[in-house]
This record gives C-alpha cells, structure tokens and sequence, in this order.
C-alpha cells in the first residue's frame, strides 16, 4: 500500500490505518526526498515502493490548461451541480424565482453566479450606452442622467444581504433543502452612488415623501420608497462584488434598498418620481402585502425581520456519528446580528453559535457550532436575535399572530430532523 | 423632446437642459400618471408628446429572458472588455500568468471569474473524490486525508488579499494600465480550516520547524513554509466567494498564507511534508529570491509590504474638467491599511484618502478621495501606510536600497499622468 492518494471513499480514520500498515519504508523516503531534493513529484516514483504503482495522479504527469485559456473563469466541471434551484414544470419562466444553493455555500459573500433571481417580466438585455435614469417630480431640477453621469459621482461599496419577501412563503415550510427554503436571500458587495447624493443633486421639494422607483423590464416593475429610506442608506448601484451588475441583478443600474424586501431594491432602474404620495402598484397592493386573519392586509412591510438557517447539516445531506460543525447563516433587515443560539436538541436547551467576524449590518452573518453527534434522532434548529433584541420566532408564534392567510415575511425558525441514520430532513411536516 | 431615455452620447448638463427644455407639460402628465396610476411604463407614451416616438426602450416591449435560463449566470454581453488580461505572444502558457482587471473594477472583492492566475505547470483538473492530501515527515501520525475528511474540520471564512510576488517586475513599471502593472493582486472571501487544527490533530514533533508544501499540478510546485505561519493564520483553503475554489485557483484545496508571496499559497496541494529544513526548492532558490546589488540574494521574503494604486483614474482612462472621485486600493501582508494619502501635485502635497469600512487584516481596502481637476497637466497618485506604520516607497527610494538586479517584491507608488486632453497615462518612462 504505497498509494494513498488514489484510493477513494476512505475517511481519514481508515486511509490512517492503511497508510500507517504500510510501514514507515514510504514516510521516511518520501521524507528524505523532501528534505534533499526539490520536487517530490518527481522524486516520488523511485522513492516508493518499486513494485507498487507510482505515487502520481493522472494530472501531475502532463501539462495542465493553458493560462488565460478561460479569461473568464468557470467553477470546476465536478461542481455542475452547484447551480441555481430552478422550479420544475411552471407554467411560465417570465415572471419567476431560482435560488441560491445555500446548502453547498460558505462564507456570506454569495458568488454572482448562482445569486438568486426574481424577475416580474423576464431578464431584459440592456444596452448601458443608451439607459438613462431619470428622476422628475417633486424636485427642482428634473434630470435624465447616463450611466457616465451616474459613475461620475463619489461611490461607496458596503456588504448587504437581498432577500425576497417570499422565503419561504407560508404554505412553503415543508420543503427539502435549505435552498427550497430559503434560497431567495444572497449577498455581495455592492458598489454605486448613495440615492441621497443624487437626490441633493436635483433638489427635493418640501413635499417629497415617496420616491416611486420604475425598472425598465417588460414589467415595469414599480415599487414605492418612503423618502426617509431614500435620504438613509439607499443606493443606486452599478456594480456587485467587485464587477458591473449581471443582467439578472438590473444591469446596468439598480435600487438597492438595505434590509428592505428585495423586490424594493427595483432593478434596471429607469425612472425615480419624487412624490408626496405612494403608486400603490400592484407590487404593493395585490401582492407583497400580508392578509391578516381578521380580513385586513398589512402594506408597506419592508423590513426583513431577524431569521438564521442551518445550512450544514440540511436537509438531503447525511452526517456520521462524532463531531460535526453546525454552520449557517443569520440576518436582520433591522442592523446587526447579536447573536444565534443553536439547539441540537428540539428547543430544550439553547446554546450560543460562534459569529464569524466581521459582522456587517444587514449583512448574512455566518455562524458555527462545533457538535459531537451521539447517533440518536434529534432536531436541531437556530434562532437569531438582531441587534434591537428582536428574537427570531418559531413557526407556531408566528402563525398565532398572522394566521395562514398570509404569504410573504414568513422568517420562522427551520428545524432540521437528524435520523438514526444521520439522514438530515425536513422536521416541518404537515399535519 | 419628450423622449430623454433614447438620446445617447450625452452628459447630464445637456440632458438636463433639454429635458427642461421640452417644458412643464411632460413632467407634469408622468407625475400624474405616477400618482393616479400603476405602471408608469404603460402610461408614459400618452403622457409624452402624442407626435413623438413612445417613451419605451426595446426592452421593455417584450418580456426579457426566462428566469433560470442561466443556472450559473455570466457577466452582461456588453461587459466582455472585462476579463483576464493575458499577456499576448509569449513562447508558452504552461508557465506563465493573467491578470485581474483593476481598473474596471469596484470596492474590494475580485469575481472568482477575473480572479489573477500564476501557474507553473498549468491548471490540472482533479476529480475531488480522488484527491488526496497526505501529512508526513516530523509527525506523531502520518495521515491522508480525503476532502471529505478535510471538510469534516471546524471551518472559518476570512476575507484576504493574495499577490505574486513579481507585481510588477522591477524592470516592468512602464506598463499602460493598472492591471497590466498590478493586476496580479485579487481579494476573496476564503473559507476553509486553519492549518493549526490539522496540525493538532497529526501532532507536531518538537524539532518540525518548516512545512513543505506540495502542489498536485504538472510542476509539483513546492515552497516552505515557517511552522509559525502554520501555527498562525494559515488555512487548508476549499471555498473562494462563497463556492467551491476554481480549478485555477487549486481546486479541490490549497494553503493560504495571508499576507505572505501568492506562490507559497500552494494550489492543489497533495502533500505537507514537516521537517526541521526548508526544501530549497526551486521555487525558492532560483526562482523568488531578490538579487542585491552586492551580488548577494535575499531569500524567504515572505511579506508582500504595504502597497496602494490608483485604479480609477488609471492609464488609457480619459478624464473630464470638474469633479473626479480618486478611487484605489491599498494593502499589507503585515495586517490593516491604516492610511492611504494623495497626492494630485505630483508628490508636493499629501491629502488623506477615506478608506471604505470594514478595514479587514490583510485584505484589500479601497480609497476614495474626491477632486476637483482645474483642467491643468499634472501627475496622481498614492501612497499606502499600514498598521506598523510602515509607509509605501517611491520606486526611487527603493531602487536605491535594493538596485535593479531585483525583480519581485516592487511595492512602490505608482504616478499616473493627466494630460490637457484628459487622458490618462504612466508617470513612469524610460530615462
């Protein structure tokens, strides 16, 4: 046994053993070769057993890709499934949603490749050199800016989450995977212009109390901004994390309102009407409002409450027996997250997770928790508190207080059923 | 001229006026649609001059591309400009590098798809399944591990900057753009375990004072690396940006030292061999030492110092009279940037940058300083202090100290040109 590098489906534990078994003829060959030589690799052959095979890979002996044959990368072909969860057999893909495969992710920053999308009228192609943005109303100087002008100005890049306000919807709860769940909240960094520079630019009149922001997609999308939002950390925003905007994300110019649900953060952004009152369009009246139990809606529900979600171990994953590290993620449209408490019993006991650093306002926060499994069934959950001491909620507290007519805002605690077989799924299960 | 949004070519001023121009009638119809109605777009072509062209682009005449029609999405097609920058006509591009696109990028987080590319042996593609990484050498327990062992580990995500060493080369400071200077420096959001963990695990031997790293491509490409940076901030590295490392970037796993010369980062790596010497590899003899001007090298200069440039404006960039936002980034491999100053005078006069929040350890951080520019020729640029108050040298101040003999570890200011016209280009030329 002088090949360990090319046995597969061993744990450490196993690959230990046989490595060891081997004797110490490899270690101290392998050592020596290190020690007076230059590149093992090429070393290695002679220094391992004569009659075993050589301690290559296929991909050590002969050139690999070019540099720069991708100018633009790609992910690894083994990661082909790490992709956007796109819904099967919908009747049509125009107005829709694909999420983002938290399960398989690290980290907050959610790369722009499998960002999750929610379009009311497709994906438009536009071309940067003929947008224009034109903010009109209730200001002293109507403008129609280019996105020279809009670049021209003092920019600011800050990490934030976007999170659709259906994640999941109400009836949503009995899902697979956390992507299922709860793939409509990603997170990058965002460059642009804050609005309120710009709004300085054209002057708001006294009157102004709602800017009424417009996409130049088929649908036109149209959401209204309370005015104070728009004089606070709004922006306009041109790039994410690192590069310009991808057409699904509102190339070339976006609203991105922090912490507000996403489909405020209104993409291709073409037209800003200042106003002394809201559109009430039909984003903010037929949908994204909350039916009540007593027959009345609750409007204009911006904020994305506090809510955390075990990523790892999540629903369809399998874990052993010993340790395994419980990660996830938490955010809060209202600040910073305080703190997770993780419960890898039920609810019984609660114990703190472990925030990696740094923590952003309104930004995922990732969390860990180290967990020595004792191979009996067990639930396990997470429950964020935000920095205004607001604690995530269970699914039965929350629908005691909206009932279940309600779709959107459903930011409930997820609980993850572990069996004996350290299958991981779904402990919602319906009545 | 009822139709802003189709005129191209044209700054705010003259929009702006035309706009006005075309009189109260349109503003006032477009804010009555907005208050009485839903959707502006529907409405504007009767609320525009009823003899003009529809106030609608193309693209909001039919619904834009499904949801989901790109599982992993792509940059705009009309960003294909912004990719890696290969070097053109070389003999070879087994051994060679590509670069980052600085200066049509924003904030501190390089795309894992223009993330800077150094390969030796070029870029092998590795089943996960089969790699194999194997601990040897001054060790209690000789292990191989697989990735799913490796994945096992407590995690930890950290955003860090990496640089090759030759960014740019002594002799290579005559370059046009910034990426063509500096563009083998990126920043990511890295998550993987700290090598100390493993390291616990395998036991160290008390006489271990290097680790040799061993990288699973055609070069085997091999570094040592002091036992105190792996017992530091070292990690095993499988995650970049959120997703799994690229194959140009070591998928399945690599080292990462922060702040240390990017190439001891070993990719791919298949081997960390513990002994009480360095391996003297190639990698660190004939290749990545400094040549002094007494004939004498200076060897294992693992630091990459503080170092700042201006991306935006930068070479081939074209400037107009008025304000201009001064936009770089800075960084150290000894920890935080602690100031960047400006000089638009050529180096007379020093003004403070803002540095955008979160000020991270050894990661990138972007400056921002706005300017008026009078129209007048003149030279810009930056200079980058750290948290050790260690201030960035001019390239005179460090020819001086280490002679032209040298090739890798140039951190000096770079001074970009500003001509009458606008145009941007490098201060530095040829004597």
């Amino acid at each position: 046994m002088t090949n360990p590098e090319q046995k597969t489906k061993e744990t450490a534990s196993t690959s230990r053993r046989k490595f060891l078994q081997a004797g110490t003829a490899t270690v101290g060959a392998l050592a020596a070769t290190a020690i007076t030589s230059v590149h093992g690799a090429d070393a290695a052959p002679a220094a391992g057993d004569p009659n075993g095979p050589p301690n290559i890979p296929e991909w050590m002996k002969q050139p690999g890709a070019d540099v720069g044959s991708q100018t633009y990368g790609t992910p690894s072909p083994f990661e082909k499934k790490v992709v956007r969860n796109v819904p099967k057999n919908l009747k049509q893909y125009t107005s829709a949603s694909s999420r983002t495969p938290l399960q398989e992710l690290d980290g907050i920053i959610t790369p722009n490749g499998v960002f999750y999308e929610r379009h009311h009228g497709g994906i438009p192609e536009i071309d940067p050199a003929q947008h224009r943005l034109m903010i009109h109303g209730l200001v002293e100087k109507p403008t129609v800016f280019s996105m020279d002008d809009i670049r021209r100005y003092p920019s600011e890049s800050r990490i934030h989450f976007l999170e659709c306000s259906g994640n999941p919807g109400f009836e949503a709860i009995y899902s697979k995977t956390a992507s299922d769940l709860v793939g409509l909240v990603s997170c990058a960094e965002w460059t642009g212009v804050p609005l309120k520079t710009v709004l300085k630019d054209v002057g708001l009149k006294p009157d102004a109390k709602w800017i009424i922001a417009e996409g130049a997609d088929a649908a036109a999308l149209t959401r209204s901004i309370p005015i104070e939002k728009c004089l606070d950390d709004a922006m306009l925003v041109y790039s994410q994390n690192g590069e310009r905007l991808r057409p699904a994300q509102g190339y070339p110019l976006r609203v991105l309102l922090p912490g507000f649900e996403g489909n405020m953060s209104v993409k291709w952004v073409r037209r800003l009407h200042v106003s002394d009152v809201p559109a009430y369009s039909r984003e903010e009246t037929s949908k994204y409002t909350d039916s009540m139990p007593d027959g009345t809606a609750r409007q204009f529900t911006f904020y994305m409450e506090a809510k955390s979600i075990i990523t790892r171990p999540s629903g369809t994953q399998k874990i052993e027996k010993g340790f395994n590290e419980i990660t996830g993620i938490a955010w809060s449209g209202h600040g910073k997250i305080a703190r997770v408490d993780v419960s890898t019993d039920n609810g019984k006991t609660w114990q703190s997770a472990k925030l990696q650093n740094p923590v952003l306002t309104k930004a995922l926060t990732r969390f860990r928790f180290p967990w020595i499994w004792d191979g009996q069934p067990t639930v396990i959950l997470s429950r964020a508190t935000d920095e205004t001491g607001y604690v995530q909620p269970s699914f039965a507290d929350l629908k005691a207080v909206r009932g279940l007519k309600s779709f959107y805002h459903n930011n409930a605690m997820q609980p993850w059923q572990i069996a004996e077989s350290g299958e991981v799924s779904n402990a919602n299960v319906k009545a």
